[in-house]
This record gives structure tokens, sequence and C-alpha cells, in this order.
């Protein structure tokens, strides 16, 4: 395949060329190449970005009382109209009796010959860190799994102790620890505090939630990482000012290897959303919560100042009509926590950050699919435009206008979380190895395209 | 001209793959391309690089006791067979009479026919911002000259109300204000003191400007930048965590177009060479001094956090025995500041930071190359490996083992400050438009090879 | 004069007692005292605290274009009434060929036989510190003058290079430095720029001085302090939250010797004012302007953690009626800068502060009357209920529910700040060296009581 | 009683007179007061302080391996002899099936008829924080015992939910959480590991337990303060500039009632300590342990600012000879933990603090004594030198040069801290109740002269 006239962009370059592709691999980059080709694809001038890396998604999560709603089908078939080529999910802990390897496995399972585009799964180290989960661990990275999830509230929550076991593990095997952070005694005893005083609308979660919970998480893990000699640490879905301060504070004192991932939500939306009228605000039930509005113009400083590393999504969606309202409308605490997000993040992130001059396009590849390909052990197979890649690549035209609409998206839920919103530019079209399976926003691929990634930590690319 | 087998090493990415330049411009990049041209350099699996961007140098800058050593020629050949392929000089504010217009011009002179990479200038605005410089800096931009330096200490410092009018100018016609920050009342008070009472060594040129006194000048720019709108300043040679902490203040608070360099030296040189015996503490007699040693850390992890955008040299040489102990040994405030640095800053940079494993090779090219080009206005004709760019090269060999001494160096002067420092890798080849101009530390380019480089603001690279 | 049942409250105690006064000063204080004496005045269990020491006023202030309204008699008056009995007045720079030395003797004719309560002046080192005026502040320090105001901006300004003389004499002569902070090149700057585009309303006077060029100065006062071996500084009416963390930067590296001001309207006013309807915004015109409303609580918070030290007024009326509208209805930059506050400092502080919980009535005391009298060298005379200190006392009653409006007040002009503002508490009597000066709001003491206070520095009383 | 010519210090005052005391509480404070008495005291001008409050000793603890050597009646002499006239002892935890009663009234067995000073009991919440302890505390809150300890690491620790039962307790009944705050599982896995590989000298004991420990549990204390309504917390035994750190942004967020107190030890003695050779290292194991030399000015200036509010000793002294040396000679891990500290105290404090400029006598009395009175409701019964106060007094010579040895002390205990260090100032006489007990270092009080202290928190007296 040949794509000309293209308008390249990395995480650092911007420039015109050709790319031409064979065997799904990026074979060359040049000024008017002149291959014979049988599919030559004119770009007409349009950016051509790295497909997006979204390693922060739930497809098929049990979390108990519902299942989220999108597959590894429909989930991945929204990420890659989207403008996302590679996917990095959690495993869900299982019934009793699950082992890691025996999740990893399952996962395996869910995905092989559903995903539409590639996919690696990030192990999830749940309720403790006991010998066998640290064998599997090991055994695991040797066959790619390179990130771990530790959870500090929910029921699988582990404590410190067990956390000190994750990281040292993962420091000596090459692997990373992925985070949530929030101080579970602080949340609980908010969330009991709220509902016993009959403060249960959707209003409450957010101050059930307070972003000083996170913050101390955050402090919390940094500390633990560092005891260990700073292990690796992957800060997911970070919300606000606070908990950024702690981890500059930290990376000032000298502490390395702390990286640090944002959403797509907590940069466009905001806690107010929760006082819509009736049950709406249930839509927004996640954890953790949107924050107050003066937070996203200092994370998308964040990002512009290279203190925040990724953007995903925490996609987890739940149907508002069929789950979030008839478990949530009487209390917000027994309401799914999630929401979709996967289809909406490349989009809405180059309407609101490089089209409104936020933030470059450099920087916008980079956050969307450099950063979180290196962190996560999947470049340069993954994340970048360069001769040896994988040919993910994404097509946008800036000048299309779109407003977002349920409709649009095609993540198998009842509502998105950004309705309404006007986009300047969408991705017109997008390739996963060689092959376009998106085109104008109609999906062209077929069922069990993706293949698993293998990740490898590369120190070679220390970033923080 | 094909280069086969190089590490390709950008300020994102790093994979193998040939390089195909054609016109001086890099026509292709591939796998094992296949191309038929006389000319084949096989890089042997080395980094291959994009030369070096130093934008802080001063060749032949007369200030006023003596004229620095190395001119557009002597100068050149050093930045070259130190990895360097562009630089961007200070012109002089010149004898009584000059115009803006007129150094411009005279710097033109000076550089063409003599140069053997590409060059452009800094524009100086000294003594004053009067209608004349105001008007010439105007044209000027047009002309591709995108930058302006003030200095708020020496004689040729201009007070707030200048600098609001050259910002203000900046700011609308699309150029960028560099800023030699140091408080000249604090200085000159401290100056003074040291000399009238007898403390006229090497040893208290640091205490005469200590940090605090840029660190102000910092704080006071960036409020002034502000003031205007937020006008692109470029911090030069920062030496200190203190000055960056007011950056980060700012940044943090959403000032925008705040831009930092620092210099090699302050990175591996300390201030306790300004107590070696006899006079050689007049070697490293420059202003801002050398810091306490504890900066370097800070300074390293500044870069590393995205903090600080340039690496850069401040190279302005003045002879040892010549120049500097004559004039200087009985009185610091005597001997001409500067010292070399242009042919040490990639080799040093390399293995202090790259093979220390301080920064990734990315970000190595990031502040030595990309950075620097982008915020200077000459990306992406330079700074990057990519299609349509020039093939400004360089090889790097990180096996090869190097004892700094002066004879290694090209530098028109007596002395190196980094005598004795053991580098890990080093340049063997350093190509300017797809020509071969420096071969295993030989330079075999010719004089007046280089060009003069019109600079022009993009407003699509947003860094900061 | 005995007082019996006073519930005194001082910087640090807070106790039920007696106190005996004779020969104006605190002679025992006593459970039950059994003394024989004519006076005898029951405070009812009332606070009685230490009367307030106002050390930022200018009475008779010739600004040019306009006089201060208030003199030494009306001044002293209103003050008194408002529960102060010490004040310390800047003096005016005065004509061409005014000395320093000719300034003070001028004060002193303007005071003399005129105040009612004891005062001091600031000496004003204004538009240089050539060699006359060093050599006045040197005498005038043995003559009990201990501090020396300098403007950052304003045509009296100095620069930064007077402002180390001024520094140093002040260091070696055991004197402190009072400073209005604020850039004049960026103040200029944007009031030009304002006026320039028509933008003449009392909404741009904010504009044109926002906080960042009040912060700069502080920044800059603070290094050029630090140069001369931490001269001691006191910042005069520190607005916000940026300017005070400039100090405490400071304070963290270890500089000694600063110490902060701010002042009641800063705490309980904003600059929404600014944009009352017609003309009234020109009310609150004065320098540095009313803040957004976060300001508030954050330097209440700078009050009780212990950042600023003292609460001041500078107080300087113009009336709205003749002056203020007349002169800048068209222009705000023509409006006399400046507004009453010298009566309402204890009532709204008191009302504001200690009853609504925001510190407490040592805190109040503290701010109020302890460390502006030991910062301005009047202390143990001024500023404390302690045996030996003048028996100046204001008894306030907590319980007194008060509207403010401008028939309260005794201040010779024709509008407050504060007008609406409801208070709880009230001072209800002041005394000053053991004479009753004013009952119930009302002036019963008499022109010409006030003394001149000699003030020395104590090098025992670090504070900061 | 009456004392003659003294210089009277308070928290805010400094003045001469005399203090008249009748009933063992302070009656007059006046000039030269006549009043017949038949016991006179010349205090010859020397400074006359309030008696020390110290807030943190551990008399006749049971820590599992050894008692601390000192009890009520050798302990409170080493108080006396040092200046302190109060004390609040921290109850020990106790065999199984103790209960918060009855260990409370286990420690008034301890302490009545043996205390020669006046003491009082924190509270300690071990192991869980159960019905049955709630149920204590707030029957105890009652009885004047106003504060409660919780433990973060060690045995008794309790954790973050347990912890939040108790900081509720205390907000809603008055009381104030006392909080030992070091991260558990980090200290655990540092003290295996080092033990693990051999690493048993006293040299690893401050390894084991570093900064960054002390300053997570700092921070998430700090938070679950803040979920329940900013309860009052004491964080204990601060010992770095990186947990202050900590403190000071709470405060600036605007949280409310956290108080800092830091040790003796940790501002005059450092890390460098456990090095020394052979085992005498062991004498300052104590818990957090010494710190790097820098902290020191960083904790004096965190006192001076007003950002620490007590100093205080954590006395728990044992033997060196049979108990440290023996047990922990061959694994740092198994010495009793804690050192001598209570007779130091004011002595070092002020020769070190007062003597050498770096704070005010007036910010001694603050710290030593009028600020842990009123953060642990003793004040105005303690802590002050007012009407109406006890007559606890200390008379310090500043004159008096004394170099510290064993000999010196009445501590219990073969060795002192404090060994060598050179002292200017000592206290010659202390005062309880308007009683002499010592005399020129010379106990002369009699045993069980102490009495119990009820405390109550006094809501009046906001400091922070």
């Amino acid at each position: 395949m040949l794509i000309k006239n293209a308008l390249i962009a990395t995480a650092s370059d911007l420039y015109p060329g050709d790319i031409y592709i064979k065997d799904g691999v990026i074979k060359e980059i040049g000024e008017n190449l002149n291959i014979d080709d049988n599919e030559i694809i004119d770009a007409e001038g349009n950016y051509v970005i790295p497909g997006g890396v979204d390693v922060h998604t739930h497809f098929s999560l049990d979390v108990g009382i519902a299942i989220s709603n999108d597959d590894f089908r429909t989930g991945t078939i929204a990420a890659a109209c989207g403008g996302t080529t590679s996917i990095v999910d959690h495993i869900g802990q299982g019934p009793v009796g699950s082992t890691l390897k025996s999740r990893i496995k399952h996962y395996h399972e869910l995905a092989d010959g559903k995903a539409v585009i590639d996919y690696s799964f990030h192990g999830v180290i749940a309720y403790n860190a006991d010998e066998e989960k640290i064998k599997d661990m090991k055994e695991l990275i040797k066959e790619g799994i390179e990130s771990y999830k530790i959870y500090m509230t929910y029921g699988q929550r582990i404590g410190d102790e067990e956390a000190l076991k994750v990281l040292k593990t993962a420091k000596e095997n090459n692997a990373i620890v992925s985070v949530h952070p929030e101080n579970h005694a602080a949340v609980e005893y908010l969330r009991k505090y709220y509902v016993e005083n009959g403060m249960t609308s959707a209003e409450y979660h957010p101050k059930s939630r307070p972003e000083e919970c996170e913050a101390e998480a955050i402090n919390r893990i940094i500390t633990l990482a560092h005891i260990v000699g700073d292990a690796p640490i992957y800060i997911v879905h970070l919300t606000s000012d606070m908990g950024l301060d702690y981890v500059k504070m930290a990376r000032k004192r000298g502490q390395k290897n702390i990286y640090v991932e944002t959403c797509t939500q907590y940069l466009v939306l905001d806690e107010e959303l929760y006082k819509l009228p009736r049950t709406e605000g249930l839509k927004y039930v996640m954890s953790p919560p949107l924050r107050n509005k003066s937070n996203q113009e200092k994370l998308w400083r964040g990002i512009k100042n290279g203190d925040i590393q990724v953007v995903a999504t925490d996609h987890c969606p739940f149907s508002y009509e069929k789950e979030k309202v008839p478990m949530g409308k009487d209390d917000f605490t027994k309401c799914p926590n999630g929401a979709p997000g996967v289809e909406a993040r490349i989009p809405v992130l180059f309407s609101e950050g490089v089209m409104k001059g936020r933030i470059s396009i450099n920087k916008f590849v980079e956050v969307t699919s450099t950063n979180p390909a290196k962190i996560c052990g999947m470049y340069p197979k993954k994340g970048s435009i360069a001769v040896g890649s994988d040919a993910d690549l994404v097509i946008i035209n800036k000048n299309k206008k779109i407003n977002i609409t349920k409709s649009l998206f095609h993540e198998n839920v009842d509502y998105t979380s950004y309705e309404g919103l006007e986009l300047q530019g969408y991705p017109i079209m997008t390739i996963v190895r060689g092959k376009v399976i998106v085109k104008n926003n109609e999906f062209i691929g077929e069922e069990g395209y993706g293949q698993f990634i293998k990740r490898y930590k590369n120190n070679d690319l220390v970033i923080y």
C-alpha cells in the first residue's frame, strides 16, 4: 500500500511525505515515492498520525452487579472508528479460584477471533499479592505481559505491604505497575456517610470521592515505589491538579519512573454534570469522578508542560437505561461505575487540544500514541510512523466539523458522555497493519483481525 | 548519497533504517533501500542523529577589551567536528553609530564565505529600544531574523520599559526575545564590593553574581512578557534550580511561551573550579558563573522532566595565556567573560546524559537539535531526520572512548573547560546538506560552504 | 486609673484581671486589685486590648493633584474612635528643594499640637538616594526615625541601584526599609495601553496594575535585600497570594528579616466593586488595587499561619464628590489614588476575623498592635498590655452590633469603603497613656495630646 | 511569694517586673511591687519564663523488651531540673485485656504520689478503635483527657479506617489526635531488607526509616483529618523538611487544625552519629531517626516562621550498657527505641535558639510552653506568666556557661545524647505552683508534689 500526500505527524515531527507499506509494516517514507502498488491512498494533504494507543479499557468487565457493555468486538470496532488501533485491556479478577494466569488465558479467549485491532492485557493483582500471583507475574512478564494493575480501593484492593511486593517484582523483572489511586478508608467513610444521611443522588458521588483521596493515594504509591528503588509506576486517570502536584514534588526530589495518565473526560467534562436534572447525573458516575472545572486547564497545562504523559479513556460502558438508572437512581453507590469513551478520545483531543491551540499536533501524537506505546512496551512496533513500525495509521481531516451525538459512535451503549460537543476535525480513515478497516466512520474491517501484542519494557526509552 | 545501516534517532523515535539523500535533502527513509548511488556510507549500526543545532555562540565578538578567538571559520569547523551542523550567533552591538540592520549586514560579511556549516544570527537590542531599532527589527523579521537578544546586565543592557517595547514588537511580529537574565544593580554592587575589599581572585567571580541575581531577572522578564500577552521569551544559560523554580511557577499559573536553555558547562562543571590554584580559575570566568554542584542533577532533572528545552554552549573563547591571565590575574572583573564549548556539547551531553542513563537518546536529540530548531524558526529544515529536511546528520559511535584534552578540539583557543573528562561515545562523521565535512574528527569540508538560514516562527509548533 | 473586670488580651494571652495605671503607664496587673484611685473604670468583662498601632497612614498627603483630606487632627480622632492609639505616617516628598530632614521637620509641625494620639513618621527616600539623603537618614535614625519608605513605582520611585544604597544604610544603622512594590514599567505600559484604547473607567484600574506587577516587585526587593545581607524589609499593602508565595519561597531558602503587611480592604473588599454603576468604582481607586475575591481567604490564611505580620490601612482619603469623581470620571488614571480606612481597621478585623473564627483574639492583637509596634521600633512602649508599657488600651464590646455607614465614622471624607458591612463587636472606649479619649464612639480627648514616638530597632525581637 | 527584678518573658512580651504569687497562683505583676511577703526571691534581672511544658514523654513505658528507665519520680525530677514544670505522658497499651480506661487508671497510680511536677496523660488508641475504646474516649474527654495518640507503625498501630473513627470522635467531642506518622509497610520492608542482607549495625537504622516514610504518613493523616471535617491533629516528632512541606501544602489549601511538634534532638543532632565506632550509634536509636544535618536549619526556620508549633522531647530512656548494647549490638532492630531528653530541652533550646539568634526569647517561650499548653488544653493554667495562671516559673541565667555531660543531668539513665554540647545560659531556679523545687540544678522539692492536670480544649485559642 502506498499513501500519498500525507502530512505526517509524529511525536516530534511534522512534514509532507508518502508512506510505503508492505506486509503490514512501514517500509519507506519519502518525497513523491514512485512505487508500483495495487493500493494507493491519497491522503490529500491531511494529517496522517500513528494510530491511537488506548492503554486503559475495560471490555466485558464483570463488576459484580453488571458487565461492561462492550466486548472485544464492539469495543475495538468503536476504538477503530475513533482512530485507535491498539488497546490494552484490564483483566477482571474473575470468580473465586481464578489465578492470574487463568485470567490472562480467559482474556485471550475473549479477544481472540473478536478484536478488530491489536490488543494486549494488563495483569491485575487483586485482593493480595500471594506467592502464586508473584510467580504467575514473573512468568507472564516473559510472555509479554509487561504491566500489572493494582487497586488502592474497591474490593480487589491490596494494602501497602502487598503493593511493595508487586512493585519489587516489577522493578526486578522489568515490568511496570499501574495504579488506581484512591484512599479506600476515606472513600468508604464518605460513601457510608452520605448514604446514611440520605444524600444518595448522583450529586454526592463526587463528594464521596474528593480529590484529596486521590492525591493521598498518589503520594503513597509514589513513596512505596521509591522504597523499592524507584520502581516504575503508571498512575491512571489522574483528575486533579492536587494529585499532579505530588507527582511533581517527587520528580523534583529526583524520583524516577513515575508516569501519569489522565483521561479525555477529565479534560472536557466537569462535576456540574452530576447536578443534571432527574437521574442524568448517573451517566457520569465513574471513579475517580469528574472534578471542578478549574482543573481542566491545569490538566491541559500538565500535558503541554510534559507533566502528564498519556491520555487514555478508562472506557467501561454501562447502559444508562438498563443499568445505571435502575441500579443507581435511589443510591449512587449502587450504580455501576464507568462510562464509554474509547471512540471519542482521538477526535475530542484533536479538536479541543490541537485545533484550539492548547497543544501542538506533536504533543497530541505523543500523549495518545507514542508515550503509551513506549511506557507499555509496545514501541516501536506501535506508537509512531517510522520505518519498521506497524502500519497503524489514522488520517484526520481537520476541516471536518462534527457534532457529537450518540448515533455517531459505534460503542455498544445507549449514551455518550460527550453528547453535543462540537468538533473541528475528525478521523476519516483507520489503517491497521496496512489494512484499511475504517473509512469515513464506517467499519470495513473484519472480526478477529486483531492480534495479541507481546509487550516488553525497553530500558533505553527513559522518559521520566 | 545513501546511508545504510543507520540506527536513526529523532526526538521521539529510534529505529534502524537507510537514508537516501539528494540535493542535500532527505528524500527517503526506508528498510534496506535499494537505490543506486555513487556515495554509500555504511553507518554500521551506529546512531545517526540530526546534526546539532547550537543557538548560542559568540564568534568574533568584540567585548571591548578583547575579541572572542573563534571566527566564523574556526568556530564552525570546531562546531562541525563536535557534531553541530547549524549555529545561531549573536551580533555584537558594534561601534557608536551602528544600527541593528548595519550589524546584521556586518555579520553577514563575517560569516559569508567563512562558515563551514549553516548559520544565522540573533538580533541584539542593545542600550535602548528606540524607534529605529524597532523599525529595523520589524524589517529584519521579514528577512528571516526571528530572534532578538536583550541583556538585563552589562553596558548594553536595557531597562524594563525598553524590554516591554521589544517584547511587544516580538509578540506582534512573530519573533522571540532571547534574554540574558541577571539583575544589573545587584551584580554591580557585589563586583564593586569585592574589588573594594581586595577580594579580586577568580573565587569571587561566582560570589559577585549569585544565583539570586539570575533568578530575580528571570522572574522579572517572565512578568514583563506576561504583561504584553505572554510574549515568547527564550531564557538563555540557566544555571540553577532556583531560576527554574520561577519558570515552573509561571507555567503553572498558565503563562505560555517561556523557553529555557541551559549550557553544557552548568551540567558538568561547578564553582569549585574557581578555587583552582594560581590563576586557573580564570578559565571559567563566564556569566552567569558555574554554580554549586548540587544544581547539576537538578538541571539534568529539568531536562528529563521537560522543564528545560535546550542545551546550548554560550561559546565565547578567550585565550587563557594571552587574555584571561594578563587581564584578570589581579582583578577578576577585568577578565574577559566567556569560555569555549561549541565542540564539546554533543559529545559531553551524549556521554554524560545518554550513556550514563540520565536522559534517553530521544531527549538528547530533542534538546540539542529539534527544540532549538523549532524555537528559533529553523524547523523542519533543521532539527530532525525526516523526509524533506536538510540532510544534516551526525554519526555517533557509542563504543568510542575518548579523554578530552585540548588537542582533541579544533577551537581556536588554548584550553578547554572539559580537560580530562572521559567520554563514552563520540561523533565519527558530520554531514551537512548531504556532504560529509567531518570524518573521524578531521575536518574535510570547505570554507564558505555554510549558508545563511532564514528563520521564521511557526505557530503550529507550540511547545510551551 | 484602675480598670476593673477586664478580659485582657495580648498577642499570646487571654485572662481576666485588673489594670492599674499611673503616669500614663501600666504599673500593675492583678486579680481584684485593691488600689485607691480617683478614676475607676469597670470593663464589665469586655475584651481589653492593646491600643491599635496603624503604621501605614497618609495624613495631609500632597499627591500633586490633591491633598489627602485627613490632617493629623481629624485623622487621629478617627483613628482613636476606631480603636487605634498610635500611627506612623508617611512624609510626603515635598516641593523641589526639600530634604529628608526638612520634610521630617515639616511633619513634626503638621502633627505637633494637632494629633490626639501618639505618632511617628516613616522617612521617605524619594527620587534618588543621594549622599545628602543617606546622611540625613543616618542622623534621623539616631533621632528615632527607624523606618524608611521607598517606592518602586510612581514619580518618586527609585531604581534598584538606589534601593541597594538605602537597604545597605538601613542594615548598617539598624533601620528597616518599607517598600511599595509594583513594577513601574509594567504599570505604566498598561495604564497607557488602557487609556489609549479608550478603556478609562474604574474597571480598568485593577487591570492596569495586575498582581503580577506587585509580585514581581516583591521578589525583586527581596533579592536586593538579600544582596546586602538580608537587610530588613517591610513589604506594605500585600494584596495577593501570588506575592505572598514569593515571600514564603525566600523564607524557605533561609532569608531573614522579611516582614509583610496587608490592609483591611484586601481582606474584605474585592475587585468587583470597580464595576459598580456610574462612577462609584472610583471610590476604590487605590494602589495596589482590590483583587479577585479568591485572594481574601488566602490572605486570612496568611495571617493565621504567621506568613503576614501586620494589618494596616494605607489610609489616604480623597473626597468622592469633590476629587475622585471630577478628576477621575473620564479617566481612572487621573483619579487621586487612595481611600479612607484608619477608623474601620480594628472593628472590621475584630468582627470579620475574631468573631467569624478566622483568627484568634491573640492573633488579632498581634497583627494590629504588637507586631507593628515591634517591627517599627515602638515596643514595649506600644503594642502590648504589660507592666511598664504605655497605658494605650481599647475596650471592645463583642456583643455590640453595628452596620457601617459613613455617619458612624469621624474621617474627614464623604464616604467609607465599608458602607453596609455588618459588624459584630465594636470598640467602646479608647485610652491613650491613661487618659480616656473616646467613649462610645464619641471623641472626648483634646487636640495636641498626641506625642511623637521615638522609634529604635530592638534586635532582640527577631520575628522573621 | 514575691519575685523581684524579673525580666519577664512570655510568648509575646518581654519586660522587667515583679511577680506576686499567692496560693500557687500569680496574683499580681507590677513595677516595684511593695508587698509584704515571707519569701522574696531576687531574680537579679534574669529571664523569668513560664515553666516548660513537655507534652511528649514516656515514663516507665513497657515496650515489651524493656521498660523506659525513668518513672514519674525520676523523670519529673529531671524535667524540673531542666526547667520543665508540666509534662503530658503517653500511657502504654498494657497487657492483653487492658482497656483505655484501665490504662489511664494505671497511669494515675504510677504518677500519683510520685511526680514532683504537674502532669497529665495522653490516651493511646492501640491496635484498633473498637466501640469500647470510643466509648472510653468520650468519657475520658469529660474527665480532662483531651488528647489521644495513634500510631501509624509499630504493633499497636491502627489502620486508616480506625484512624477515621478516632479523628471523628475527637472532632465531635473536642479532643485532639496526636499521631506518630511513619508508613508501617515501608518501614517493615526496609527493616527486613537490611537484616536479611546482614546490614544490622546502627548505621542502618536511619536507612530503614527514611524521611519519605514519615512524610507519606504525615500527608495521609492530614488527608484523613480533612475527610472528617479538619479534625484537630498533632503531628509528633517531625524530623524533616519534606514532612513539613506536606503540612504547609495542606495549610495553604485551607485545612485547619494541623499542629506540628519537633523535638530537641532533631534540631541539634544528626544521622552521622549512627556511624560512631563500635556500638555507640545505638544510643541514638529512636524513631523516627536523626536525619541529615541539612534538615536542622530548616526545622529552626520552621519554628521561626511559625510552621512548627511545639518543641518536645519524646523522652524514653533506655540504659546504654544494660539494654541498648546487649539487645541491639548484633541487630539494630532489636535495640529498644528511644533516648533521654526531658532535662536537656529548655537549656539546649535556649542556648542554641535564643543565644545563637535563631529565635527570639518570645518564640522560645511559645514553642516550649505556651503553644503546647494551648494545644493540649492546659492554658491558661499552664503556659504563661499571667495573672490567674499557676505560678510555674523558671529563672534562666543567660550568662551561665555549661558543658553538658551525663553527670549534669538527673535522668535515670547512663548517658545523654547531648554529651559535650556547650551551653550558654542555664535554668537556675524552677518554681511549681509557687514553690521552689529546683535551685541551682539541685532538686529541693518533694516526691508526690505534682498534681494531675485536667485538660480541656479551648476553642477560642485557634492557632492554625
